[in-house]
């Protein structure tokens, strides 16, 4: 068996993108739409560069219950046994426990890349050497690695690492994670060169992910590690022992309750054309700009007196609007955003409101 | 035959209140749709009104032909044979003249009340008390009365009406008529108690407005009172005697064409809870408003920051906004306009920009 057949990929693709809503909404979120107009889903894209790098039958999708239909939809190329289904949400670190003593089940050898897929990736040639200069650096090294990209902007919505001494080209110690910096921070952390953002996307071998999860959240462990591999290679008691065991787990991030506690983490630093499409702000940053400075996407729009305002409208709709500087205004679906770029933080909070008062239905 | 019986009502109801797109469409104005959501059309209100001062056959509702199954829907209590339907808009002059070509034809002892198919009016049993008094009127002087409203604040989309000496109570001569003054004009207006706002509901016998129709505009006069008046009471001939001629009209205001330069031009000064529901700013000022000053009209809202701002969507949809300051936020229909309410007048231009630009399907 050569090297290539013990590589795996994890693509997660639970969530629900709250902090693009009303775009990204629960029963449609933002990685199963057609977000950048190119004719393939966000999952698609993910999907079509990791193929390349990473034999089919060993790319894994796991999401949330609701989703397991969507996913076999967009991704006809892979088996229904490779979607793993999670019957509630508990962030990244009892998805990445799971979806490792699945694989490990099948082959103790297994190395891995988990990464989100929602993100957007210009570079696919460099993305695929870094990858591969990456799982290189897993096999042969205990070591739970972070692909770390160029800070471009101070931006605050990220997580940053502060790089430590090399090991290998463009791979270091990490030194620091620090989570969403205030400005003045995040400024600083730009202009000293040290600091990366934290992309999300991870490369372990099974072996250094299981003992990292044994020592940082033996409870999590203890669910996934404390059964018989076997439970993990039959569908059906597969599907049973999730059914009992996930929702008892204790939701907590990969990030939180491992990669900033363990010792041998690591970052790979790359320049893949990378953004996370995590915010309005990041969408209108990448997109192509009129003379105004404002972003149309989808949609006809009027605008006078306006700047910098991005205007994201599903459906064939003609907005007008006067006035509006460095706003978005998006609408989706029986939901209508106009919100100031500056406080595109306050989204999800704006979603949970909405939810208290009215119910799901906006959801 | 009792006076009451030569009395005659004729609704205007052709116009497409550009001034309140999108919620006024071309093809569902807005005196066709339940503008203050009260189960009646403001058409219905207005038939409401009258119904109860003149008699129910006597009211000619005349509208432009794309509307007369709109209006036959809305009024069951009336006959085919009262719907009036122009073959193209030619503003008030050449309407009022067909109009009272149709009903003179049926009555020269007619005396009429002509009035918009949009306005609002609270104050019904003053509104009828003044209506009864201006019949008198008009049915002892040859004048042309029109009601004044009492303006409460300087309003620079209103014709002004200033008023010359008393002749009965509450009814003066006209001195001037001043079309949408400026600010500091209105203001000064304001103060000087001796303006009022045109309403647009008229008074006069068929008698009267026909000789001053003669005598201001010949041309148009010479359409309707220079034929048969048997033209007038057969439907058919009368459909093809206006398929014929009424195109021909030059399109002009009856205010313009006749108001302004007749000398037996009387105002009956009212105070009967009016609002011509002209403008979107108008809505504003006469809804219910919450501890920031918005109005919500049939939706659910959101606000953030928000202050002095009108939302209204047709449909069940959330609005979520943050930032917004004496905006009108309006969404119906495939159209979404955001728009300071101080710039209110330009929505006009608005239509036309996008008639242009994405021709006639925001229409």
């Amino acid at each position: 068996m050569e090297q290539k057949a013990h590589r795996y990929c994890v693509i997660m693709c639970g969530g629900i993108g709250s902090r693009f809503w009303p775009f990204s909404r629960a029963r449609l979120p933002k990685q199963f739409i057609d977000f950048l107009g190119t004719g393939r889903t966000l999952l698609q894209m993910t999907f079509d560069r990791v193929r390349d790098i990473i034999p089919v039958e060993n790319i894994i999708i796991i999401t949330n219950e609701r989703y397991t239909e969507l996913v076999a939809e967009q991704l006809p190329d892979i088996d229904a046994s490779q979607i793993l289904a999670e019957p509630a949400r508990r962030n990244t670190a009892p998805c990445i426990a799971w979806a490792t003593a699945h694989i490990a089940a099948r082959d103790p050898e297994a190395s891995m890349m988990v990464c989100p897929s929602d993100h957007m990736i210009t570079r696919e040639k460099e993305f695929e050497r870094n990858v591969l200069k990456g799982f290189e650096f897993v096999e042969t090294h205990d070591a739970l690695l972070t692909l770390g990209i160029s800070p471009t902007r101070p931006e605050t919505g990220y997580g940053y690492i502060q790089v430590g001494e090399p090991v290998a080209e463009n791979i270091n110690k990490v030194k620091t994670f620090t989570e969403k910096p205030n400005l003045e921070l995040a400024q600083i952390f730009l202009n000293s060169g040290e600091f990366f953002w934290n992309s999300g996307m991870f490369l372990w071998s099974a072996r250094s992910i299981r003992e990292a999860l044994k020592e940082y959240v033996p409870d999590i462990a203890g669910v996934f590690f404390g059964c018989e591999a076997s439970t993990f290679l039959d569908p059906e008691s597969e599907r049973k022992f999730i059914a009992e065991a996930f929702p008892g787990c204790m939701s907590i991030s990969i990030d939180y309750s491992v990669m900033e506690k363990a010792q041998n983490v690591y970052v790979e630093t790359v320049d893949i054309g990378w953004n996370d499409l995590g915010t309005w702000g990041a969408l209108y940053d990448l997109s192509p700009k009129n003379s105004e400075r404002n972003v149309t996407q989808n949609c006809n729009v009027l605008s006078y007196n306006c700047a910098g305002t991005i205007f994201a409208v599903r459906g064939d709709k003609l907005i007008v609007a006067d006035g509006l500087n460095d706003y978005i205004v998006a609408d989706a679906d029986g939901v209508l955003l106009i919100c100031p770029k500056a406080r595109e933080q306050k989204i999800k909070q704006m979603l949970t409101d909405a939810t208290v008062k009215f119910g799901d239905k906006y959801e």
